[in-house]
């Protein structure tokens, strides 16, 4: 459960309370809170003087949760606010990996016209296999500093491992987890530890409780500043990569507080179906649409059947404005 | 395969043809085709003069590929036309069941106002427990056949089993296969030697290819208004009923000639994310739409938590106009 | 819930009590018994003075489930008996499909040889290709009959539509209700109605709540005699056809009072795969094992990849005696 | 591919090969391979003169496929000598985690009596909320420590996330890759990077091809004893924690040269399957056998449900040697 603590509590039962149930002492909203387990259901007796409002959670969804916080978290991603009441729906697009300074350059170019904010592009790829490209690392994390500074995109990356957190978090505007990152505990209280946005994908084989409880990881560690990320489900269907879990997007826009984003390119993993569902995705309203684009998705190192060519991103931008109008909401 | 038969082809050997490859004759514009097993790969040499355009087929996805017509064949779906060149997204709404009289007066009251044309409502459900609500039959489809003199609404309704397929087609305006009866070769059969329109609805632990060659059962049993539905498909996740595979609509829009209707309702199992979903399969410019409303859903006799009341009901369906717009389509 | 109805009950309070609760009326174990919906939590105040023992059930697993009959039904399977405390595990081999009466003539001596009793083999396959081998349909009824009579065998064959479901009833020994038919009413409700033993296979996409609801629809129409089949389930994994769910048959075992069988081969589908995984199965004790075997896999008319030839079976068959002795049990 | 590289071939060609290719130079059976992209399917000319045996591999799986080796390597994991021609079937068991010492050395003692000879126990638990117990830690590797000198037992504990892989590795004798972890790629190249043998759990949304391909990680990177551990994967199965994929095992078997070991415990979720299972496993000849157990269940920090008590246990394991001398193996 979550509890108040009023703000001349006894420190000694602050952390009696905190040490009897597993639990962690955030801020939010101005205030100081116990977030304790969730098996808890009453304050207990000592504490009673020392607490405000409590709420019960009925899991370990707590601090994501709407009995917490009965709206959307507003966040700033970069130059870009989006949840709360902005109506915003954030573009994110560029290449799945850094493969070269002019690769990311042209794309950046293409993206700072169109008024795009937010680009995306990884440096430390996690690969399935030991015998291909496995991204630029360090280097990669350089030219993209350069990108932010010459074309005024705000710059968001993925972690690997716990191996090279420190340095991402460094460098980057948000932070991304990756879906077979999101269960590493190294990564998510690195960024419980900051202050950074970070973009949490949701891991193919993971459930919507486990997904959020990630976000919790974060939370609970004083970050505030989480976003989750659908990117499609591992099921029996293989003729696409994935299964774009938008039933999913709904229970998370109903039943947490945090934005939303939607990634279409991962889940789909071929290029003809991406506009289709990034409209689809902008129509529900969601927060944020993530898309692979690419100067040359056929030599791409990696992702090449998924990225969108400038000129198809050219035309699908625009139709994604058209649909956010429709539903009362704005790209940017 | 599918071989064009020339006007003039000997008859002994279109026979020939057949038998040998496992194949069925089938009219389609205008023409006569031969449709055998797509392991064979050439014309038979014997049939060569009698044989005009060859259609060779990667697997047994043939009359409903997009390599044997390379478009989307139109369909009259009740008063409506939809696939094709009519940029129709058809609306068919109504309740998960035929409970009583007055309550399918009222939902086709409503519709008619709204200018929905195509209403359902299902006679014999195929509950999963025997001591559940089970429809209400042959009588259920007497009630139906009033509806449609009374309001003017084509009536969709659903075939549990082979035992009833024919009291179904005689009444329905379009016969629907539902997802449990898809494999049922008795209604495939049933329903490819009628003209009745026919709504498949993917069954949950169906592929893709499955679904398309279920359709193929109706093709080449001599019909060719046949429509596909994505309801969602049974995942690891069950925060939700089921999970919507968008992914898979877009493969079926670029792989296959039939029209595609998404239902929501039964992907998501909870009424609380149907507008949205609606609204993400409007705008990835579906052919049609299938929402399960019904007067009083908290008293409903099967799927009471996925129906939604009328007044939400009217709150969606301009929105679903509005959304049809800005992707250059009317809702009809 | 359900209730047993005393001797002497009111005929009239007793129809009151089914037709207010969704009920049926079965015997069992020599008593007359109520079966209402599981929602029912009390026996009705009028009906008390005629109930005997009354059983709560949680969920719509009634007559299946161990708070009915704490215990594994014996059943006698064709002239075997399995299940209750036999401590047999009856083997089951046979061929896909009937594909001419010299290959099933040569498979039935094979295993009269071994003494084996029971032998399968299919008439009409629920093929998903319109344009693929359908088996022999009424034909090959009569060809199996010839092999019970010349060889002494029971037959199992399996149903596929609710269109020729008397015929199956009246020639087999055992009806197999397919994988892709076991949500068929029409087949469900006609195997109610008669005493034959029922297996009932699961499908692939189904739940193990709905796989025993199916065998509820058998056992509430008065057909005690079901036996469960565990074939393999769909998931995300495709280098094997399917997932054998042995944790479901511990589940099966664990909660439910019906005899399980499994299948190796259809899980596997692939030969390499199959005696691993029987003599598995015959480690944990099940009632049953159905293998897939033919005197030429190589052009076996459907299922090619996983049945076994008849010199692998003769090598199978004692390794599978020897690990049934070793868990104190007894192949049949 | 791999190739051979002769003993005196040239240097500069070797890194020329590799650079190119995206390769890496291991030893195995006393010679020197390069392994390269399996994109590759010849040797390029230049390097032609220092070829020795050249081996075309249809993916990424490599090192660990049947066409490099075609057996089963044997690795001694701890005391215990597994795989090869063995014919061994090793028992790990131990409790999910070290909770105290008085815990470890209760289940140690049995161990030791029952002739076990590998304990399992967690220091470093990857929980997926964060209000839950997280393991001891550092504190739990010294308890390990006292564990192994005391009872002469080999210690397997898991890795959770790269900040402390270094500390796993130092003080365990085989390094558990957890199943959340496994696609870590800062643990599989420290893992790669040592010679202590390493058991990698196959995520519950991994598929066998990236499962066998973490394990070329490890593989390439230098480190020859890789063990896999299938532990059940996620399916729209909920009555059971997991689905254990039994037929993956017998596709591993078949087409890698890597030991097998299976964990019913983690599969199942619940005690009641948990020897049943484990008994099919035996069956199945696989190399080692993973089985959770605990003093106390009920009162476990973690695992509750799934771990076999004392007595339990100690009734499973005489019938596990039955098994295993049924199918000509040994329990060690």
């Amino acid at each position: 459960m979550i509890i108040e603590i009023r703000e001349r509590a006894n420190k000694n039962l602050v952390r009696r309370l905190l040490m009897e149930n597993d639990g962690v002492e955030v801020s939010y909203d101005g205030k100081q809170w116990a977030v304790i387990s969730s098996s808890v259901r009453q304050v207990p007796k000592y504490f009673l003087p020392h607490a405000g409002r409590a709420i019960v959670c009925q899991t370990d969804v707590q601090l994501a949760g709407k009995s917490f916080y009965n709206g959307c978290r507003e966040i700033s991603f970069g130059p870009v606010r989006l949840g709360g009441s902005t109506g915003h729906t954030a573009v994110i697009a560029g290449p799945c990996a850094v493969e070269s300074e002019q690769q990311i350059r042209q794309v950046a170019g293409v993206l700072r016209e169109q008024g795009v904010k937010i680009f995306r592009a990884g440096c430390f790829k996690p690969r399935t296999s030991p015998y291909s490209f496995q991204g630029l690392g360090a280097r990669g994390l350089e030219l993209l500093a350069r990108i932010r500074e010459e074309f005024g995109l705000a710059i968001i990356t993925e972690v690997r491992d716990a191996t090279h957190v420190a340095a991402v978090i460094e460098h980057a505007d948000i932070v991304q987890i990756g879906a077979k990152a999101m269960y590493d505990h190294g990564i998510l209280r690195a960024c419980g530890a900051c202050q950074k946005p970070v973009l949490i994908k949701r891991g193919f084989g993971t459930t919507l409780q486990e997904f959020i409880q990630a976000a919790e990881f974060v939370l609970s560690g004083g970050n505030s500043n989480v976003v989750l990320c659908e990117r499609g489900i591992r099921t029996f269907e293989t003729k696409t990569r994935f299964t774009l879990d938008l039933c999913g997007v709904a229970y998370l826009k109903e039943h947490t507080n945090l934005p939303v984003v939607v990634d279409p390119s991962h889940a789909m993993g071929y290029a003809y179906g991406v506009p289709d569902l990034a409209r689809a995705a902008v129509a529900m309203g969601i927060d944020g649409l993530l898309v692979e684009i690419h100067p040359d998705p056929a030599n791409a190192k990696s992702d090449a059947a998924q990225q969108l060519n400038l000129p198809a991103w050219g035309v699908l931008l625009p139709s994604l404005r058209a649909v956010a109008r429709s539903v009362g909401r704005q790209i940017v």
